[in-house]
């Protein structure tokens, strides 16, 4: 295996190199002196620190998770009982713990307020603290499962228990803290926890594995971390185990956990969906680190798999809410997709790393839609509430399962009685720079579009863009190595669809560029000073989805580069389930001059987190029902609309910013005349 | 309130009456001396007796229900825990006894095995006397809450307890056994635990009410039944408190529970979808009796809702498998359809109160759509194996919940462990009599058109029909008294709709008959052998959707009369979902001669029961996925197909009849070109 020491969250190397970290990429979070240079995940990035961490501390302050520590730390246990339903609430503290070594890493935005570091040192300090002394002496760390009445018994129901899980996120708590901040200390408990796993279900233990996995991907990037090889050996373990039969299921069923069949033989993904993503994410980095090129080949034929069937149009995975689970192949409702924020984040993990590992860019197409729409949809604009699951559609009289867990409320909420996306949104927002892009010794690999200073070996560069809003990108060299060969950019797939052209100029000079399999290669010789200008053709354009997908025939998805839009009530006069697109314009750009009635207001575009701002115009007509039947006999040919249909212009959204305005009907999928 | 001794199940009269039970209607079943006259509610009552009885009880005995009993019975409660996870297993025993009062007290067919009887008579014998000596001293009867060791704690739980619902089937068997057997042992039971429930709950006590409602409708029939006016008026208060806050909801919301809001305030069916139909059957009973007009307005109101905006083309209620619910108007995919085979039992239960209160024909029609769709196809061909839920489609790679409850299996399955479905099977198929027609004083109304004998205080007919498999309808007077004024027969809403028209003969002479408001009304003199035939134009037709129906647009469902077909994998050659229907033959007659090259086999038509022998015809052509992409970009014109479509036919067979061949594909909703 690799010894490097990497610093990005996933430090594995493959045919591009390894991921660049934060030590090596900056987003420009428009908090400097050029607030118009920030870029999209910048501006993520910096609301994170500045309104989601600091609102996730409190709330898991108030839910009491520190409380499960603080209980067998200070001797409180027996008259303390442990605090939720869930024997998994550690990992939300564990989860912050990542995002927040990041974040405490991250040097201080101009002018920013030393309150607001503080406060979140403060935070990380006492859970650290508790962390540690919480741990008992052979290891075992899991609150529900220590002290005097504990909620469950250690190690007596691994399908459900999710031990292994705490040890997972607990894991990479420790690995972000010890790389970021040098601070071991999460490290050896880690260590001590994962040894006592090691002892017990080792190649000498009982092979028994996590019903919930995550701890795999935990466990390699343990190994990375401190080169030992019995963690990637456990992970390897877990991932071969998996499918054996050796889990005692109850409630749910083996697909739910994955554990019908050994993984190199399932045929697509499976059950729970954030459970199949942190599999196949874990599974993918025991692939590459054993060099097992059979099961990476079966973990990118589960991937194409997926998202050519049982993907949203918006990245979103999950599409049954009982169970959590991916459905068949084409079973794609959006009133009732469950699409969970985490199967998001989970997801781009898993794409993350195999696009690391094979250089793919078709798979950070498809990594890139899911960050701008099934994650990014999780969280409101202004940080702090979230939404468990993400549905595609509301309809106007939406019926919530009021005091429910996950029942689509009707706007995101503040927090939930099992908080798993919250504290995965901190860290995974934190760690945003980690997946911009990839180096080795000669190549540096732009693999996300976004605005960012970027340092590698061969080149540094200064990249520039409103991506994905803004379809032009400048890069800038700042720095050459006399070794640099390649600069490589990614090109998105739809950019080049469709008889859609791209334009490249060097310095000034145009260049006859054809990506080859998404990437536009660029070579030197390179001196500080370059300046590449790629202008991205992005229009707004129509999809409808394959044959087989009945929630959605007779429909059309309207995007703007990997932007889904929608079209929430309040942008349209008629009921939107009566509206039929007409068409779009390809050429409307919402933040120039609007081609309709309907186009962005100037006020909507000076707030970078209105909906309105990045608006596209659709042309609709309204067809109202002809009767109220719900199954009226087929007439051919059907009854004409009475009169000439009126067409009128309508702005649609972006998804991910649907939802912050008033609370009414939305659409993604518009009918189609 | 009524004081008539009722003998059907249901002891309401409206303004045509009140149902004749099975003092009054027999069934044909076929297994007298002219099997040829047998009609299918009568074959499927007889199926009822000789195969799911006789499994019901064999599983019921195997399961443990008996032995809660026993345990509190024979003094060995305190070594023989509570058997089953659930608190209302004992209402699978009551359920069956319902069914079992039935068919003990009809006379058996030419020719049938007394054993049959005499196995069905000692379950009864040896349930009624468990029953009977389990009940506590106070009269309290509920075995998960009794014995040294209860499951539960009586009258701790009332959202979540089911105890008032156990009191609910344990009234309605002891109902149906003191008219039908003439056997009072269960009605001093029901009585005793509804006087209890009277102290406890009545206008002197807690203003409480149980989390699913049922016991309402029992407590109306005990009532009728007893002439006692406490009961009804517990009905009455149980229906009038619900949606006051009063009960304590976890995990499930109060929507679940129709208890977020008063009855008389709820805008749209909600919730638990067998919680709301038996809700909506006990309430009208209360508002039949109490004569409050406002609640019965209400009921209607909602019921039109009901099947306006959220039943399946099938008649099945429920789209959403997260709480067994029913889900916001217009949200009806197919794939994932609940559509639990107890709620259509509820359903035909309320719509039938509605009914028998109005005297409304097109309520029916919805009964008959629910009662040989969403119902029928709960059971398997022989008998002896259910579907818990009923979808209407079934991919071909389809993902089972092995192990679940209820999450579609391969195929129908013998028994749950939450077996409310079979045994309420057996109650509803032994009462379809009762349903069969109504009448007073001088005019008797067929309301469901099938093979019986009917008698009544002005006539006495024998009705001989295949219907619903065929269109023709003889009905022969055998006797009149001097008062008969009307024969009122139902003419289902679709025979006269889409230029359709029905021929009628009396003796032989034409009649210009045009039912008015679902009801073909014939008025006197009337004599025995008077011979009237009625001519329904039962042809295929196609349905589509309402616009607002995003999971079926773009799709046609066939149906002939009030039958739902569906295409099964194994009668078409391409993929079925590959399939776009071109058109079907209005005149194809399944058991005539076929008009294409799939019409029935003369070997399946012999076997009532063959899916094939009462098949339709369409034409389709297949149009394969131009392209594996999940979400192409509209072009336009869409790429033609290539070559010229190949129309070939296909056999659609009832969807109550799927699933009884080889396990496949299947989809109600056919691709519309």
């Amino acid at each position: 295996m690799t010894t490097v020491h990497p610093t990005a969250c996933v430090g594995a190397r493959g045919p591009l190199g390894r991921p660049l970290g934060p030590d090596a990429v900056r987003l420009h979070d428009g908090s400097g002196p050029e607030p118009a240079r920030s870029g999209l995940l910048g501006r993520w990035q910096r609301r994170n620190r500045e309104a989601t961490a600091p609102h996730v501390t409190r709330e898991i302050r108030g839910a009491g998770n520190l409380e499960n520590f603080r209980r067998l730390v200070d001797g409180t246990a027996a008259d303390s009982p442990y605090r939720g339903r869930y024997p998994f609430l550690d990992t939300d503290v564990y989860k912050t713990l990542e995002g927040l070594a990041y974040e405490l890493a991250r040097p201080a935005a101009p002018g920013e307020d030393p309150a607001l570091v503080a406060g979140l040192r403060d935070f990380y300090e006492e859970a650290v603290d508790l962390v540690t002394r919480a741990q008992a002496p052979d290891g075992y760390l899991g609150t529900a499962f220590q002290g005097p009445d504990p909620l469950r018994v250690p190690w007596d129901d691994l399908a459900w228990g999710h031990e292994l899980y705490n040890l997972g996120h607990l894991t990479q708590a420790a690995v972000a803290a010890s790389r970021g901040l040098d601070d071991r200390r999460l490290l050896e408990v880690a260590c001590r926890f994962a040894d006592l796993a090691v002892g017990r279900y080792g190649d000498d233990g009982e092979a028994l594995y996590c019903g919930h996995p995550e701890v795999e991907m935990a466990l390699v990037e343990l190994a990375r971390e401190t080169g030992d090889g019995r963690y990637l050996r456990l992970a390897q373990l877990f991932v071969d185990r998996r499918g054996s039969g050796a889990l005692t299921h109850t409630v749910f069923p083996p697909e739910y956990f994955q554990d019908h069949v050994p993984l190199r033989e399932l045929d697509s993904v499976t059950g729970h969906a954030v459970r199949m993503a942190y599999l196949g994410a874990g599974a993918t980095d025991v692939a590459v680190e054993t060099e097992d090129a059979d099961l990476l080949d079966h973990l990118l034929r589960l991937w194409d798999d997926m998202v050519a069937t049982k993907a949203y149009v918006t990245g979103g995975l999950g599409a049954r809410h009982s169970d959590e689970a991916f459905g068949d192949r084409y079973e794609l409702p959006s009133e009732r997709a469950y699409a969970e924020t985490c199967a998001a984040i989970g997801a781009m993990q898993w794409g993350w790393r195999l696009f690391v590992a094979t250089g793919r860019a078709d798979i950070l197409d498809d990594v890139e839609l899911m960050l701008y729409n099934a994650y990014a949809v999780g969280l409101s604009a202004e940080g702090t509430s979230f939404f468990y699951d993400n549905p595609l559609q509301r309809r106007p009289d939406h019926e919530q399962r009021s005091g429910a867990e996950t029942g689509g409320e009707p706007l995101r909420r503040a927090w939930f009685g099992c908080p798993c996306c919250p504290p995965n949104v901190v860290r995974w927002a934190a760690e945003l720079q980690d997946h911009v892009a990839v180096a080795d010794e000669r190549d540096l690999t732009i693999a996300l579009l976004t605005a960012a200073d970027v340092r590698s070996d061969p080149l540094d560069v200064t990249v520039e863009t409103g991506y994905p809003y803004d379809g032009r990108v400048v890069v800038t060299v700042t720095r050459a190595s006399g070794d640099a060969r390649h600069l490589r950019l990614r090109v998105p797939g739809w950019a080049t669809e469709g008889g859609r052209r791209l334009a490249v100029t060097v310095d000034g000079g145009a260049l006859d560029a054809r990506p080859d399999a998404g990437w536009l290669t660029l070579s030197g010789p390179w001196r500080s000073g370059t300046r590449v200008v790629l202008e991205l053709p992005l229009q707004t354009r129509c999809v409808v989805s394959h044959p087989h997908v009945d929630a959605t025939r007779g429909a059309v998805a309207v995007l703007r580069g990997p932007v889904v839009h929608c079209l929430e009530q309040q942008d349209a006069a008629a009921p939107v389930d009566d509206l039929v697109l007409v068409g779009v314009d390809p050429a409307d750009r919402p933040d120039g001059e609007p081609t309709g009635a309907a186009g962005a207001s100037p006020a909507a575009a000076d707030d970078p987190w209105s909906p309105l701002a990045h608006a596209v115009t659709a042309r609709v007509v309204a067809r109202p029902p002809a009767s109220g039947r719900l199954y009226p006999e087929l007439t051919d040919p059907p009854a004409a609309p009475e009169g000439e249909p009126v067409v009128t212009r309508v702005r649609l959204v972006p998804y991910h910013l649907w939802g912050n305005r008033e609370v009414g009907a939305m659409r993604v999928w518009l009918r189609r005349s």
